[in-house]
């Protein structure tokens, strides 16, 4: 869907995966420091739930590419002509994600079947095809358009090459955050396509062939790979907090029983003494 | 061969190839669980004569690029005149994965003098051939034959990026079956050119400077990549049932003999205490 | 800044950190030979300080980027126009550089906080950043001036490659010892690029067009990279030097108190032998 | 030297050293199968030997293109011009080899000093200087030239991306065989080069525009590749069949003496048995 929400809808998506992804993997990083286990049954479970949920976004995505009112209704081919080729494009995406959602989802549950590391390189392999599909997406547009495209092109890139690494070096926390960052300013960047090419709030338009527009627009993706750093860091930090703190109070209510018992114990001590007396 | 022969010749190769492998290397890994041993003796079998089969494959490959009607018959240069090129570099490409053959061949036969990794290092090497002779191959042509010849580069350069891979991180199921995916792939894919450039069947023919047509491949190629994706999942799975079945029969018959055995040693235990009494 | 002193200023600090680095790294290799301990109280001290200089030197290159002379004052935009691009796409490398120097220090002051590797990730990113904006940013040049910041643009991205191995393979002396090559190989060609578009002592101009002195540049950055290899060698040597001589030194300290000391026994030896005659 | 002369004495440089790798490589890998040893002192004084050689090859180099009739003669900048550029970028391809063999001449006298892997590192870098210095060699020539000329760029940058992993897998024979084979290619191709471009025999020049050229040289190029990977397979085998044969006999000599020694037991033995008697 070439509109606001066309680009608002997937952004949001990568923006939710994102940050729970900046949430999850310091989660189990910490929780797995020092032991070298295989995932509790608990994070077994969460991971089926965000593959449910992955899923079911690409549904979403899917249809409503599909189903929107100037969409391809699922025909392919009508009159001798290929029908929307644009919305096709965008469903086979989603496609691609929601197979990759689908992988995800058999790991964790037949883990002893499936080889640990498929997940991973079908993910790979759905941001490889979307940086595949939008790199040929963007012949003969006007190069504000294709420039803020084709830097969209270089995360899905660089997010195939860092979930292709995790193939290889899996549980490498710091592929990890990478990997969420990019998918933070994958999001982001969805959005910033949106309010340029389609300002949504009655904005004057862009001039799209400025040569002063396309210097900003660089400039500003350096600015969303900091914010995307940032939205992690301060996550990561917020997560950490978290879990040393409720280690403390579940570390004082210990000390707290133990407290009590050595009371008990000393005054039944005390009382005994009291009765041998 | 500029024909649908001339693609569906190597596009059967590599998707008996690919279809085998996705048998192979399933089996192989559920095989070889647990056990960090090296190729039984019937496993080795298997690989040579596999290998086998692809030098006969590609000797037949390059005896019909040279022996075709329209062929060059073995003539190099002629009256000033280098004789059908196309032909020749077509020619190279199965020369090479003949050579690939012979080297997998010899790593099976003399497994302690041929080093480990030469086998995928010269596959790797026969892969890049293929796609440097078609990313030369294809300058002067029309857009849709130039772009769908393209994406068989790509299929080509990934190829033989992860097969050198392999050459570091042997018996990696995961890149194993990412290899075996791009086969089957490539297969499929050549398939397709040769029904979008010679239709077959009288249809019409494709407009190849039509932009949406153009759009549609691209599309196609990731569909190709999810049915090549399918396939694998496929016969993995049907090779995990097929070995979990028969592993079941096979307890059960040791079972069922034990219960023999242990219905036997009863009745003569009732016997003997018969005996006794 | 496009002038000479706007290339001086980030080759100094380039230099500056790769001369440091070209003394650092050896240092701590030769003290680590042999035992893989976490580093040492001093060695993190050490790191601290250096992430603090380098965070220093964005500062002053951002306020300088902003606040000279025909700065945009942190002014972005104005009148519907974009203030300063270039200025602010300088601002944007200090500001990321920055950044990398802060995580750097965050590394090393909570190191059981932080995942080792971030340090590298975002300095890799840091680099990639400024390679992908000097990449956009000379487009529409003279030939030369082009061709001089496309090689900057290399030096980027190798740098930026040989950071992110370190992810993987931290404490690799090769890998440290490649960037500390290409950062000072960085900084002298900041300084060559200031000397050949901004000819700083009133000499002529260059040919911006001319074929020769393009080809004059290429080989000339060759005798960098030569220089750049020759001055961490010559760091090394010297470091190496330094440490046999003060370790001999230290040895024969020791040596001579033992000395003193065998001889203090012999002396008493001899009177107690003495004593006892 | 744009002359056949110019081509055949960095081809045969590089011939000579392939093709001495080709028999060193296989040398290596059987001497230290199972054995996870250090080089030995033999070993070591080769490598001393072959770095001798190759600082040797590259100071004729050098000094060929400088002082060759129509040459620079060590002038850099003449008359407000830059004299003969394509020698001095030759030369200086010449220099940076010449620094990698003094850089492998000192890893293997200072084994404790110099960190492993800086030789391999240095190496690399050689190769991606020469592959940089061609890249920017061709443009404004005619098609054959400058694809002629890619194609060498290509084994340049092969060459470099596998020498730089043996930085991370050192002593991996696969890639070391690579490595051989790429020189060899390297070599043949050097050549091939002087052979199209400047046919030495008096036969009638390449049409350089011809596309069916074109053809032929990139099919050529697969030819020179299946070549050189012959010889290092032919080498590998002479190697290993020398191998075994001296050990055989060297076997067979222990054996006669085992045998003498036991006669000579054998009749002691009935000697003293018949003293006895």
């Amino acid at each position: 869907m070439a509109n606001f929400k066309g680009h608002a809808l997937p952004g949001s998506f990568f923006l939710i995966i994102g940050v729970w992804w900046s949430v999850k993997f310091p989660l189990k990083h910490f929780h797995q420091k020092g032991k070298k286990n295989r995932l509790s049954q608990k994070q077994q479970r969460v991971e089926i739930i965000e593959a449910a949920v992955r899923i079911f976004c690409c549904v979403i995505g899917f249809l409503a590419e599909q189903l929107v009112r100037d969409g391809p209704f699922f025909h392919l081919y009508q009159d001798d002509h290929w029908v929307k080729m644009m919305n096709w494009q965008h469903s086979t995406m989603y496609l691609f994600f929601g197979i990759s959602g689908i992988i995800d989802m058999l790991t964790y549950l037949f883990t002893h079947i499936v080889p640990l590391g498929v997940d991973r390189l079908v993910m790979c392999m759905s941001i490889l095809n979307e940086g595949f599909l939008f790199y040929y997406h963007v012949h003969n547009r006007p190069p504000l358009d294709q420039h803020i495209h084709t830097l969209l092109v270089f995360i899905a890139f660089g997010g195939s090459i860092t979930t292709f690494l995790e193939v290889l070096h899996r549980d490498n926390i710091v592929l990890e955050l990478l990997r969420t960052s990019l998918a933070i300013l994958q999001g982001s960047w969805f959005w910033q396509i949106g309010f340029v090419l389609f300002p949504p709030f009655g904005t004057v338009e862009w001039d799209q062939k400025d040569e002063h527009n396309i210097m900003f627009i660089t400039m500003c993706f350096s600015w969303h790979c900091v914010a995307a750093l940032f939205i992690v860091a301060i996550n990561y930090m917020l997560v950490y907090c978290f879990l040393a703190r409720s280690k403390k109070q579940e570390q004082g209510e210990i000390i707290g029983i133990q407290k009590l018992k050595s009371d008990y114990t000393d005054q039944t001590a005390l009382l005994s003494s009291s009765d041998e007396e």
